[in-house]
């Protein structure tokens, strides 16, 4: 079948003799079953294997890179089908906001969002023609009409795409209901949790009381001492474990890592509870727990994984009427070096923690993450993230961290996606840059093509599988 | 004409292939009108139209890309025709200084200054052979045969250069006598002033309180209060959009903005005219005006630009001694995120408003500068600036921030130059750099040909027009 | 003779024609003699010409690029011949360092130390089959005869890799014997030492108090008054000037400068002796005694190296067991603009200094180094350092400096290194990158193809022995 949106050489190099290296180099991943070892999908799709509702609500409305770059251009956000948190449930016209996304398409040129929507386009919808104001209803008819269909549910669609296993994330006092749900249901697929207790461990976030007084309350602990807290936080992790989870994440605005002393982690935890802290103490409360879960993951095998660095709702008003994740999060320079130090110190040289670093400022890459990672034996390097999920990102990735950490201390691909139907899309960019990269280094020598085809094998496959500890 | 100074393919991919695309680009943008809606040419050329001098007073002595690369190898600043303040106006010998040009040019070998100037070389005076100690005299008598002519006035030029608008930079306290007589002249050339109000918004510039009496003087309001202040500034800038303003520019050290309370400005206004501040106040102070311009942007609808992070006059002596602009301003790191926050907040949902932001942090492209300008509308981002105006630079641009932003949120080519002569070599350079970039990513399929074709010339030509206004 | 593992046309570009323009500059400079003017070789080889004992003493247990990427992999820093410091006599088995290195020798896929060694194995000791589990004993016995040759002790290979100088670095308290031995011994190689002063310049080294009262003993000095302490530096800069040195060196973790008065260098000289510093002060002394060193290079003519930016042993407990160059050192965001203010302001226009700038933050490369470079007469900017002493950080050296400071403000390669073998292929890979860079450019008609050649034979040659005064 030819694909005029999705041209079968698509970010292989334009030197023909490096293409065709390339092009040999994919031929062998291209077919390997997805890992997906981090994301956001929601496991309610898969535990009630509902039909996705209509082309606006699947593809538009919750994605943040659409929405922020049509708001970015002027398209005011409830035209997207956004409402104010106060009108949540207010009702929006789907083919008003398709022709609305369809009518800035080109806006999109030169993005990975492009290339994952055409790719989705094509291979999942059988659509040829670019989209645009002239094809936007055909489109939506087309994308409707298959969504009714059984095999574009959501299990049909995981089976479809050749996922081996996905992991989703739920807040520590997630009751994991439809993991569970999905455990009783006897379809084949894997789905799995991860634990990811920010509202619990950040004194700042608003939810901070509400979801510590819950976590007390499922787990029995004590969680008004210190001691309590730390043991919820157990109870917490072996029930997430329970459903499949085999990592932890942490996403905080810093990377910073702390090692009280356990008088010290008392009175911090004391002032927390009291709610008399400043903006250090949130600070160094959230870099203490960050180390008592890097030692709880030495106890019970749990790969943490911390993507530190993004200066959330940077927008007030915008946040206080639309609510989180409509694209007002913006990175910041992030330091690593001193942030990781005393967590590092403390238990940087065990030999069974495994910990993922990822970023969101790209001058750490070279300078702080790729030192580190080639030498502590617990630290791994996440692929680009978010911004730098890209062609171009994953390259600047791969060429400032290879020279000094190899290929070895990285951790394959994570999608790391809300967009469901777009994971093949983006691990098929993926796989392309990499073998891209690799054949260059083919080209010129740096590499013999026997041991390209080797890791190309191991990025796509056996990395994210180590690394993530599902084999 | 063949030009062996300046090869028909420079710039362009080495892939034949990618080549060819690139060059078919070229060809439809490289005739388009130059707009050129940010710089620094002296409205008097155009107002009085007089022969340039000589040409190391035209090509050497003003450019302070040309002083700082000599001075760097031990070239002697007054061997360069500049003279102390204190006699400034001691003549200096032009043909001298022409030699010691010629004999250090290797120098600038693999610089965006040598093809500017190769192609002011060629393609203005018709000369074919290298510069260099054999070639000096040569070039010289050629460059000022030339300069005596009719075709070589500042009028003559502009119009062979094919420009459309030109925009120059005035303080806010410059009369625009310039711009009024070539109002006056009948003369078909397009040259408008910019607002750039830094003397009287910065504490701790040299000229602050004098021209903050000044501009009190020429508008009549009362600049000794913060109402006063700002009713001056609405005067001036009305004032400069009679005389063809679309923009105002600002240049500070940091990107910082405050969004104080009217009795905090007015508090601090009061102590930055009583000369009762620290350097965080000064800071605060600049910050504030920022907010303020945006505001009044709102309301008169000029274009904002953002030049920050130069860290002016690094050598006390030498600035001392010399003056400013020989070379010695510095970039430093920049922050946006938190910086621009206060003034987002205040007004940067505000559809009418206009802000386009520049670096000379190149870190800040992917990181900081795409994600915001990818959300909020008033943002656009500028081309490359000073250091990174030049073709390795302004690749580095495309590549970091088009992933994120993509291209209709930047606004095409400044040249941003002093030196007159340069503005067709840069306008050509940037051209042909971005249907380079363009051309690799049709070749790698992320973009349609028929794509690159209406991105080039948006680039070119829409994009600057539309960003500052001009249409 | 062919070289399976090293292949002629290795680092070049891919596209045949810009190829073949690298391999004609390459050509011209692949032959010329070595000029190492910094690096961490060891005197005494070369004074006692004793053969090396086997291949882990030679190639595995020293070279920290080695031990770090093992230990990021889980390999045990023991199992790799590395004793703690209080059993730094205790024996090792080399034959089972040997295997274990060759059986993680994949782990340098992509990483110029596997270049770099996969030179060292075939041109030195005519081994061609990649080194791996099935080879590792061959490759052992190999590598042992060979040592045991006579033309493989240091003086015969120093003259077989075309060495025509090597600097080495000493402490200010060293007695440079060795150096001392080799100038009577009569042998022609040039083996010149570099005043490395850090023990005595940094009150927070752990030998500062020690090497402070040795520094007085040598030299007769009254180090316990400042005049006294400079006198000291300037006699044992005197010293090492007569054993060849031209230049200094000096690694602090900031680039910090300072140019206090007479009276406070005294007083802080006094809180520094009496030990009552915090790390400011200690921070204000280092920051001092750069700016005497560049008066004293002015004075005597050295030429200053300043290597800043690595955070050192940053785990504690291996620091504590195993010490210092064990891989820990990690780099970090590192100022120039305001640090080296200071110094730049006291005698940064002085014709006679040399000051070559490193640095491990590449962010600085275009923003800071190459402006302050092309600007100041004084500064050079050394060769990418360390980490990115390789393929892709050579090439991000040029692309981020060239357009700003030209060629002819940099200096060449440093090989930098403590492994002997590897001089030959370092000088190789810089040498070739280089030629691709210019290969580049001449394809892009950026350079005509005979400036191409001359920039070659000054980047390899001309500059690093004009810039180390060897000329």
């Amino acid at each position: 079948m030819t694909l005029p949106l999705n041209h079968p050489d698509r970010l292989f190099p334009a030197d023909t003799a490096v293409r065709s290296i390339a092009r040999s180099l994919f031929e062998t991943v291209e077919s390997l079953p997805i890992v997906s070892p981090h994301g956001h999908t929601d496991p309610q799709w898969f535990a009630d294997n509902e039909n996705f509702s209509d082309p606006s609500t699947l593809l538009v409305v919750p994605d943040h890179y659409v929405v922020r770059m049509l708001v970015s251009q002027g398209v005011g956000i409830e035209e997207l089908g956004i409402r104010p948190s106060d009108r949540g449930t207010e009702a929006f016209d789907p083919e008003a906001v398709w022709r609305c996304f369809a009518n800035h398409y080109h806006l999109f040129r030169g993005t990975p969002t492009r290339q994952w929507l055409d790719h989705t386009f094509e291979t999942l919808f059988d659509l040829h023609d670019p989209l645009g104001p002239d094809t936007a209803d055909g489109y939506y008819r087309r994308i409707s009409d298959c969504l009714q269909r059984e095999e574009f549910r959501p299990r049909a669609l995981y089976e479809q795409f050749g996922i081996e296993v996905l992991a989703t994330t739920e807040s520590a006092v997630d009751d994991l209901r439809h993991h569970a749900a999905l455990a009783d249901s006897g379809w084949r697929g894997k789905v799995v949790t991860t634990y990811r207790p920010d509202t619990v461990a950040d004194p700042e976030h608003a939810d901070f009381h509400r979801d510590l007084t819950l976590l007390g309350e499922i787990t029995g602990c004590n969680v008004e001492t210190w001691q309590g807290y730390l043991e919820a936080h157990r109870a917490r992790r072996a029930f997430f474990r329970s459903h499949g989870a085999t990592a932890t994440d942490h996403g905080f605005a810093s990377a910073r890592t702390a090692d009280l002393s356990q008088a010290d982690c008392v009175a911090l935890f004391d002032r927390v509870l009291a709610g008399k802290i400043n903006a250090e103490d949130s600070e160094l409360f959230r870099a203490q727990v960050l180390t008592e879960m890097a030692r709880m993951s030495i106890e019970d095998g749990m790969v943490m994984q911390i993507h530190p660095g993004s200066l959330r709702n940077h927008h007030h008003a915008m946040h206080r009427q639309y609510g989180r994740d409509k694209g007002f999060d913006i990175p910041r320079r992030t330091d690593y070096v001193a942030a990781l130090r005393p967590l590092l110190n403390a238990v940087g040289m065990e030999p069974s923690l495994k910990l993922i670093l990822f970023t969101l400022d790209e001058t750490a890459y070279g300078r702080e993450l790729a030192p580190l990672a080639g030498v502590y034996p617990c630290l791994k390097l996440g692929p680009p993230w978010w911004f730098f999920d890209s062609p171009d990102g994953m390259k600047r990735f791969r060429e400032l961290t290879t020279e000094t950490a190899g290929f070895y201390n990285t951790v394959g691909f994570n999608d790391d996606t809300r967009a469901f139907p777009s994971i093949p899309a983006r691990h098929d960019m993926a796989r392309r840059i990499d073998c891209a990269f690799l054949a260059e280094r083919v080209a010129d020598h740096r590499l013999r093509e026997d041991e390209a085809f080797e890791i190309a094998r191991d990025l796509a496959y056996t990395l994210p599988r180590r690394a993530y500890r599902f084999d």
